[in-house]
Parts: structure tokens; sequence; C-alpha cells
């Protein structure tokens, strides 16, 4: 079954990245039309380890809009979970319809690993299986698009390929003592794996093996069936809904407005001094440099962040900044370090309805992971004191109460032990109209420039007062705020990633 | 501080007949304007044990409509609660606006029994106090009303309450060891109480002292501080609307239709036969006889409550039937003996943003609950093979699929330990039409009925057949149907807690 899987492929590195700008734009384009569709996506990894499921997980959340992209790691269940019948958390964690979210192993982990280490005999595991079927067929019934992917090494190639990432500091946690016991145990495995592929590869939900070895050529052979299923689905819905409304013509998309028209909202500044001044947007770094240091943080916090997981200390980061401030690129820096199945980002976008019939600090308060796992904010409670003070979406009286009570839930979660960290990117405005500029000319980042960002624009000012303000009141010892010179991105994501590494030492160093 | 608790005040019946009545009914015009209001109601019970914390949850989710009614029992942390911040699960369980919940110690439960204990010195106690206040006027400054009531009971009262429940069968697991230590501390508690209360008391979230002593007392006492409150509140917000509105007139209510005028909606009856036609409608239980069971199988059901709360087993009970078959009252003789600590009852109505984004099952899967837990659906699943089938809500495809869907959801509960039981309650239209009439003249019953009990009146004939449908193919080995005859409520309520104990019985044995 697996023979194609070690045919050795490879993309060249000039083709990648040709073949991926291609697939960027078109998975944006099919994500945007998910959105308005009436159905989840799920998309699973399984396969032998160290053929880059994980990775897998990290390449699509740079690709897709993380806003609408669930990542689900879903190792080892939790004294809660297991208080429940087996599937609960898998329910619990579902995407919700125009969604994507991403599965590592998930239903498939207890059945092949209990098969293999001989807890379950075959009636059993076939028992189990039939479970994992008619899950999936429940989900595909509602409508969810399941793919599932098998990530495949050949036996030699796994050991070279776990020997290799062990040489590596930045890759080292990525290998376990486990992983070799499952090299030593390779033929169990695939027997067990093959059963699984087999019985468990349905029409609605089928299994596709992907050689692993090479990671050019399993990153474009993923995205690129992602891709072909997406739309295949999307077509098939449009031309359902086609046939419904019969001859009532769609209305037309309304022309979006160019940059030109936009750029008369000019920027107003506040003229105040603020603290943002003292920020020193000249700073730089050398493309060279900026690779040597980034490397060298990524390494150690990856062996961190493995040393804080052994000692259940959690993480907190929240990223706030202007639009195009370089947060996204930053994240992903960040992640890359970071074990995918410990980490969580959170988008804050507008609240569900569940959401707004709380107390506004609830659905970060939701939010809190276990321990020490890593759940990263893309803006935050402090929309409070920003957004929502600028745009009057909360009374005066309601945002400038909010500053103690951020103080307060943020010494929560310090004295609970989490480390937290806060970070502003800060931009000029003319390097805000520059990446603007470039987004609106790169087809695949065109998604991340919307009407509002132009609107902001015109507020600049109001903003940095808000900022001035917020930096005044809640950056308090125990939880500073890093204000990060963003101009040169290069610079800001150094700068974020080692002051990420300096608090954690700290941290677990105690 | 506790003096005036200990003045034996007493209510005699009649007069607690009386004005539990008119409470009641007044209750339940708060809690309909509640509803539309942009506040949540927070309700704490604390206090002495065996001064009626539990009795007095049980007693207001009798009298408000439990469908906004949340019901937080929160007892020790659970393993994940623990991984995060302190103050993690009592956000969690925050009502939303416009509903009441009602909190059993919670925030209060650790800092007052480290304090006892002598685990936390003075410093740390005052600490935890200022965190508790913090909480609270983080919520209070965001609208929330916040009551606490210190159920108190003098020491010499307490032994007697706690020796009288010890010899009652039915009220007996209500004493734990721990009742009897804390009894004989019974001083300690009692310092550290009033230093909580005094310091605890503020204007935004005051303690209410009330003399648990005799239970018709205290219930009205609690009601009544709760209507004031309350009401107070409404008032002032509709004062500041009105304001706001200045001269703007309210819309008139729509004129309620009169019974009346809408029995023209006749009812059709489907004409074939159903399984429905099984159940002897003229089964009927004198009070003497029905008061005798009800008691013994309470008595018993508390009994296996306790011991399957020790054995971890879980309970799922679902309630389906006709509008004014008794599903309520069947439920609240349930839940009486049951400890309050760990039931929840789940009244399902129309889903939320978030639940409308997933599949069908997933707002029935999140609502699961940890080990020993008893989990009430008041309407349930089943409502896609009822109201969604006769409603067109869900297509043919979709409700019939539901069938097999329902199967095996119910399946994996059982599997995993959980003992199911579901009850159809089964009356005539006659009676129903008696009923409805009845809920019309009663005042604090008249919210129960709406414009769409008469439409779904107008539909029986459907419903039969959708009924006869589910049994037939929802009723199986591991999770069967049990379709309770309701004319005679008396028969009714006895049969449901009987079957329950047997069911229970057997799952206790194992």
């Amino acid at each position: 079954m697996f023979e194609t899987a070690e045919l050795g492929r490879k993309v060249s590195k000039a083709e990648f990245k040709q073949r991926e700008a291609e697939l960027r734009e078109a998975l944006l384009i099919a994500q945007g039309r998910l959105r308005k569709a009436s159905f989840p996506v799920i998309v699973l990894f399984a396969g032998v380890d160290g053929a880059g499921k994980g990775e897998m997980v990290n390449e699509l959340n740079g690709w897709l809009d993380p806003h609408y992209v669930l990542t689900r790691p879903l190792g080892d269940p939790s004294p809660e979970e297991q208080e429940r019948p087996k599937y609960w958390r898998f329910w619990r964690d579902l995407p919700p319809k125009g969604q994507i979210g991403l599965f590592l192993s998930a239903w498939y982990h207890a059945p092949l690993l209990d098969h293999v280490f001989k807890r379950t005999k075959r009636g059993r595991f076939d028992q189990d299986l039939d479970e994992v079927m008619a899950f999936e067929q429940t989900l595909a019934d509602d409508g969810a698009l399941i793919l599932k992917f098998w990530m495949h090494l050949g036996k030699k190639a796994q050991k070279k390929r776990l020997s290799k990432l062990e040489k590596d500091p930045l890759e080292r946690f990525r290998v376990s003592k486990d992983d070799w016991k499952h090299w030593r145990m390779y033929d169990d495995f695939v027997g067990v794996a093959e059963h699984i592929i087999m019985r468990t590869s349905t029409g609605q939900a089928p299994w596709h093996i992907v050689e692993g070895a090479d990671a050019n050529f399993r990153s474009l052979r993923v995205g690129e069936l992602l891709l072909e299923a997406l739309t295949d689905r999307l077509d098939e819905e449009d031309a359902a809904r086609t046939i419904a409304l019969e001859t009532k013509a769609p209305e037309p998309e309304p022309e979006p407005k160019s940059a030109k028209d936009n750029m008369r909202l000019e920027v107003v500044r506040s003229g105040r001094p603020t603290v943002l001044d003292t920020v020193d947007l000249e700073a730089k770094l050398a493309k060279k440099e900026y690779q040597r240091r980034l490397r060298e943080a990524q390494a150690t916090l990856s062996r961190q962040h493995h040393e804080a997981r052994k000692k259940d200390i959690s993480m907190v980061m929240v990223f706030e900044g202007w639009d195009a401030a370089g947060k996204g690129g930053a994240i992903r820096r960040l992640v890359t370090a970071l074990d995918a199945r410990s980490v969580n980002t959170i988008p804050i976008a507008a609240p569900s309805d569940e959401e707004r019939a709380q107390h506004y600090l609830w659905r970060f308060w939701r939010h809190l992971s276990r321990a020490g796992r890593v759940t990263i904010f893309d803006r935050s409670w402090y929309g409070r004191v920003l957004v929502e003070r600028v745009e009057n979406f909360a009374s005066e009286k309601e945002w400038r109460r909010a500053y103690a009570e951020i103080n307060d839930f943020e010494s929560r979660l310090v004295e609970h032990g989490t480390v937290l960290s806060k970070f502003w990117l800060h931009i000029s405005p003319e390097e805000q109209a520059r990446r603007f500029a470039e987004r609106e000319q790169t087809p695949y980042k065109r998604w991340k420039l919307t009407e509002e960002d132009w609107r902001n624009r015109s507020r600049w000012g109001e903003y940095e007062l808000a900022v001035h303000d917020m930096v005044e009141r809640t950056s308090t010892q125990c939880a500073p705020w890093h204000l990060i010179a963003g101009d040169d991105k290069y610079h800001a994501r150094v700068t974020i990633l080692e002051t990420v590494v300096a608090q954690l030492a700290e941290a677990v160093s105690k």
C-alpha cells in the first residue's frame, strides 16, 4: 500500500516557490468562498513519526487566513475528558461551518496505538474503527468535508529523518524516546496502519497517502489535494444553489475601492507626544544577522518550551499593533519554534452571541489553556481600550474602568504562574501605506486588506492617544508592555523572539 | 452578628401557602422582565451546613422558569480546572445577561475552609477576600445584580437539624462526616464567617443573613429579598431607558388571545394506530398511595445516587412529551431526591449561534457532565425527529438520518457506563385542554402557556406519527423508551421515579 509513497519524489526550491505562490492564492480564494458556505472542513493528519504532520499543520496555518483555521492537537485525554464518553472531546473541538479544523491523529490515535501495543485484540480493534467510521459518517452526512492525510516515510527514511531532527537544536524537541521505540516497531505500525487505511477510507472521508520525505513535495501535495477537494465541494454547492435559485441573477459584487481612492483618507496625527515616540523606528537588522539570530532564538525557545511543558508552565502572549504592523509574521516565527500540539492561536474578532451576553472578559477567560500550553492572542482584551474606545463601542465609563479590570485579570494569570508577554507592534504611517499598497498588489495578501483598515488609518491620532493611555495604565511590573519597532520586520521578529526567550528563561529557571 | 438569625422565627403552613403563591407570581413576572433586560443576576448561597442552601436552590428552581436559571454547584476544582488560574471556573459558569445563576459557596468555599483549617494565615486570607471582592466588583461594574445569602443556624439548632436529617432516609445523604466535624468546630466557622461577611458585604454585592431553622420562613425570606432587589433594579433600568427615550411612547403589548379563541384550533388525530394507543391513560393513583410510594422511591433514589456518585456512574435523563404533560413537575420530584450539587437540568430551546454553526448533536455533547453527575434534558436531541420534523425545520433526509445518529450517540453514552433514561409523557388531548385552561387561570403558571402550545395542538396527529416512528426506531435494548401515562400526575411521577430507581439499582449493583 505504501510503495507509492516511497518513490523519493522531490520538488526543487525554485519550483516550490512558484507553485507555492499559486497555491496560496488559490487556497485563500477558496477559503474566502468557504466562509460563506454551509459546511465545515475537517483535515486530519496521521502517519509515521517524523513524516511532517506537525510541520504540515504549521504550513497550512501560514498559508491560510488563520482567523478561520482551528488547530486541534488532541493528545492523550485529560482527566475531565476521561470522565466523559470517548468522543466528547472530539465533538467539543469540531470547527463550525465555514471554517477549517486541523487535527493531529485525533480519533485514530488510540485505536492505532492500542492495537500496535496489543492492548486490543482484533475484534475490539475493528469495533474501534467502526466507531471512527460512524463518527465521520455523522459529520459527513451533515455536510462536513473530511480529508485525511497519512504522512508516510519508509523505514530507512524515517531513521534518517529522526537522526537529522535530533541533530538540529531547533527540531530536537520533535524526537522523543517513544519515536525511536516506534521506529523499532516500524513493521507493526505499518501493518496496523494499512488495515486502518483500508477499512476507514470511505467515499465521504477518504485517506490520502503522502510521501513525507521531501518537505517541498509533501507540502504542495497536501495543499493541492486540499485545494482540489475544497474547490470541488464549493462548486457543487454553488451549482446546487444556482439550481435552487433558478433564474434569479446573482447580485454583482461591489467594486473594490482602489488604494488611490482611499489614500484620500489622510493620516491625522495626535500632535501630542506619546510613549510611541520613544520607539526607534530606524532600528534595522541585516538579513544575515536576522537569519542567524532568529535561528538561535528559535532553537533556544524550542528547548525552553520543552522544559516549560514538563514543568507545567503556561504561556500567554498578546499581540496588538497597527494594521499591517506584522503581527501575523511574528506569530508564525514564534509558532514554528513551538510544538504545534501545545499551541493555540486565538484571533480575536467580533464576539459570538454567547460571548456578547457575558462580561467582555469572559471570552478571554474561556480560552485560557491547560497547564504547559501556549495561548497566543492575535488582538486581545485590549480591544476594549483601543478599538472599542476609539469607535465608541464602549462608553467612556466602560473603557476607563477596563484598565483596572485588565490589570486584575493579568495578575490572576501571573499569580497562577503563567508567563505573560505583551507586544505592541509599532510602525510609522508611511510604512503602513507602503504595506497596504503591497498587499493590494499581491494576490494572496489581498484578503488581509479591508475597508476597515483604511478607516482605522484616518483615526491614527486617536489610536496614538489610546495606545499611550493603555501603556501608561497597564504596563505593570508583573505584566509589562513591550513596544516593538516594526518598520523593519527582521528587527521586530527577532526582538519579539528574544524577549520571549528572556522571559521564559527566567520562569523555567525558578 | 448572627443573633438576629437565631430568633426562632417561623411561618405557619397556611401563611406560607398564601405568601408563596403571591411570591411565585411576582417572581415570574420579574423574571419575564429580566429576560429583556441587559444584566445577569448572580445569587450565591453560603452558610452553616444544614441551614438549607441546597434546598433553597431547589426551591428557586421550582418557583422560577427553569429555562433561564442556571444552577452552579461548584465543589472542589477538577484537575483541568486546577491547571488554570483559580477564577477560570467561576468565569466559565457565569450566567448570561437576562438569566439567573444560582451558586453554592463558589468563590467563598476555599477562602473559608482554608482559613478555618488554618491552611491560610490572616494575611493570605485577607488577600483571598480581596480577590473575591475584585471579582464581584468587576461583575457588578458590568451591571450584574449580585445577592449573597448567608444561611444561618445556631449551634444547637444545627445539631438538631443534622440529627433530624440523618434519621430521614430521604435526606440522609445531605449529612456527611465532614458536617459533624464542622459542627464541632462551629465557633471557628462562625468566627471566620463573620469576618468574611463584614469584609465582603459591599453596596454592589451585599450579604443577607437568613435564619435557616424554619424552612418556610427561610424560603419566603430569600424569595422576597430576591424579588425586591430584582424589581428595584428593573425599575431603575426602565427609568433610565424612559429618560433615554424621552417622549417616545412604548409600543402597546399585543392582546393575548384567550383560550376560547384558540380552542377553535381543533385537535386533528392521525387516525392511524400508533404505539401511543398502548398507553393506558386510565392509570391512576390515590393521593395516599402516591405520597407513600413517592417518598419511598425518593428515599431509595437518594441512597442510590450517593452510591452512584461514589462509583462515578453518570446519569442522563431525557424528558419528552406533549405540552403540559407534566415534565416539569416530574423533574422537580426527581431533583428533590438528588444532591443539587451534582445535578444539571438543561432546558432545550432554540440553539445559540455557536450551536447553530455546528452539527445538531454538538449542543448535546457539550452538556455531558463529568463522572458521577446527573444531567436532565428537558426536551432533547429528539427535537430533530419531533418538532423539527413536524414543522419542517429539518429536511426529510435530515430527520430520517437522525434515528441512526441518535442511536449511535446513545450507545456511546451507554458504553461509557452512563445510565440513560428516556421518558415520553403521554396525555390525552382532552386532558391537555383542561391543563391549558388551568394555566391561563393561575397567574404563576400563565408564562408556561404560549401561542406555540396552541399551534402544536393543531398538529396533534402529525406528532402522534412522529412519536410512533421515534419509538419504533430509537427504543433500543440499551436505551429503551418509557411511555408514561400522564393524565394522572400522581401515577406519572411515581412511575418515572420507580423506573429510574430500577435502572439505577441495576447499574449500582454491577
